[in-house]
C-alpha cells in the first residue's frame, strides 16, 4: 500500500475530525483550520522528528492544502447539513487506523524491533487526536474510560509485524489497517470497554 | 533584519508575557521563570526540531539569560507598579511578531515552498504562547472565540513572502513584522473578531 | 555511575509513578499503562530531540518492557496493598534525581556550556511528569504553588556542574542524584515552599 497515499488519507480524514472537534467548542473559522491541521499533523510530525526523518509536511506541502480543503469543507458541510452522531468517533478511527499503520510500516522499514514498532505505531495514531483534545480542554478520548482506542492501533500494528512473513507487505499494511478501524468502530457500535481500574478510596 | 537579534527581542518579550501570566495564577518565582523561559524558546525550539536546525539557545546560550533577566524584572516591575491593562497582550503581540517572521525567514531561507514558510512562521509565532496557556490551564488564545491572532502571524508571513521579489530582505522583515504586530494591536484595541462557526444543536 | 542503568532506574519509577496518578483519575488498564509510559520517556525523549541524538528507547528498545512491567507491577500492587500516603510523590522524587542529573551528564557530555547543561537537567527532570500532568487534566505539579520541584533539579544540576572539577564524574553525578532527591523528599516531608507572587487585584 502507498505509504504517502495513506498519510494524505490519514491527514484528511483527522483534519475533518479536528475541525468536527473544533466546531463542537465555539472555535472561530480559523481556530476550525488550526485545530484540523494540528490534529492532522500531530501523529507523523511527532513520528519524523522521533525517527530523524525529514518531517512528512515539510517534504510534501501539499498534504497542507488537503489539510485546509478538509478542514473547510467539513466546516461548510457542517453548516448546511446536520452530523450524523458520532461523525467525529468515525473519522476518528479512519484517521487511527491509517496512521498507526503507517507508523508502524516506516519504523518496520528502518529495521526497528518488534516493540519499537508498536509503539511508534501507537504514537503516530494517537498523538494528534491527543493534542486536538489537550487543546480544546478536554480530557484525550484516549484516556476516558475503559475507552478501546489505542488498544486499536496497538492490535493493528502486532497484526502488520506477525503478517511480515508470510504476505507481501501491502496487503499486510492494508489487512492491519482494517483490524484497527474493525475494532475501534465495533467498539463504539457496541460500546465494548476496557476494565476500569481504581485506587481503594481509603485514606 | 538580523536574525539573532530578532529572536533575542522575541524571547525578551516572550519571557515576560509568561510570567505575566504566571504571576495572574499565584504560581511562585520559580514557576514564573520557568512558564516565562517555556513562553519564550517554545516556539523557536519547536522551529528547529521541525526543521532539524541545531536549537537557538543550545547553539546561543545567552538566549536564557536574557529570559531569566526579563522574567524576574517583570515580577519585580509587577510587585512596584500596577500593570496597565492588556500589558500581557501587548508584550505577546510584540513576541508575536517577532517570532512569526522569524520563522518564516529561516524556512524560506532553507529553500522551502510558500505555504511550509506560512506554517513554520506560524507555528514559531504561537507555540510558546499556546504551551504557556495549557501549562496554565488555559484554553490557548489563539483558540479563544474569534480572537485575531494566528491570522496576524499568517498574514504577515504571506506579506514577507510577497516582498522577497521587489525589496530587500531585511525590509522585507521589517515590514511584515510591523503588520503582524499591527494587525494584532488593532484586534486588541478595537476587539476585532473572526466569525464564528457553531455547529447546529440539533440531537 | 552508568547512564543507561540511570535511565533504567528513571524509567522504572516515573512508569510506577505516572501508572499511579492515572490509577487515581479511574482510567483503564491501558490508560495507566500509557500514561506511565508518557511518564517515563517524557522527558529523556526531549532530551534527546533537543540534543539531536537517537532517542534512548529507540536505541535500546528493553527500556518499554521495563515500563510496561513497572506500570503493570504498579496497577496490582495497588489492587492488593493499600499505597501509603505520597507514595506518588517519592516515586516522582527518584524519578526526578535520575532524569535530571543523566540529563545534565549527557548535556555536559556533548560540551554545552553551564547554563544548558542546567536547562537541560531540569527539563529531563521536569518533562515526562508535566505531560503525565497535562494528560490527566492536571495543573502540572511543577507549577503548583511553592512546590519545591524543578528547583530541586536545578540545584542538583549546578552542584552536578560544581563538582567537574574535583571529584569523578561518577561519583559527581551520584553526588547531585541526592542532592535533588533530599531536596525533594525534604520539601515533601517539612512542606518547604517557595514564595508565591500574585498581582495586585487592581483594576
Amino acid at each position: 500500500m502507498n505509504l504517502e497515499l495513506v498519510d494524505y488519507l490519514g491527514v484528511a480524514v483527522f483534519a475533518a475530525s479536528g475541525a468536527l472537534a473544533a466546531a463542537r467548542k465555539n472555535l472561530d473559522v480559523l481556530g476550525l483550520v488550526v485545530i484540523g491541521t494540528v490534529t492532522a499533523i500531530g501523529g507523523g510530525t511527532l513520528r519524523d522528528v522521533l525517527l530523524d526523518r525529514v518531517v512528512f509536511w515539510i517534504a510534501h506541502p501539499s498534504h497542507l492544502y488537503v489539510i485546509l480543503f478538509a478542514a473547510l469543507a467539513t466546516v461548510v458541510w457542517t453548516r448546511r447539513f446536520d452530523p450524523p452522531q458520532r461523525a467525529l468517533a468515525v473519522l476518528d478511527a479512519f484517521g487511527l487506523a491509517f496512521f498507526s499503520i503507517s507508523g508502524a510500516q516506516i519504523a518496520e522499514g528502518l529495521e526497528h524491533k518488534g516493540v519499537v514498532v508498536v509503539v511508534m505505531g501507537t504514537l503516530t495514531g494517537v498523538a494528534g487526536g491527543v493534542m486536538r483534545d489537550v487543546l480544546t480542554g478536554e480530557i484525550p478520548l484516549i484516556f476516558r474510560k475503559g475507552q478501546i482506542y489505542a488498544t486499536a492501533a496497538i492490535v493493528g500494528a502486532v497484526v502488520y509485524l506477525l503478517l511480515q512473513g508470510p504476505i507481501a507487505r501491502d496487503i499486510a499494511a492494508f489487512v492491519s489497517m482494517f483490524v484497527v478501524a474493525a475494532i475501534r468502530l465495533a467498539a463504539i457500535a457496541w460500546n465494548w470497554t476496557l476494565p476500569v481500574f481504581t485506587l481503594p478510596e481509603r485514606k
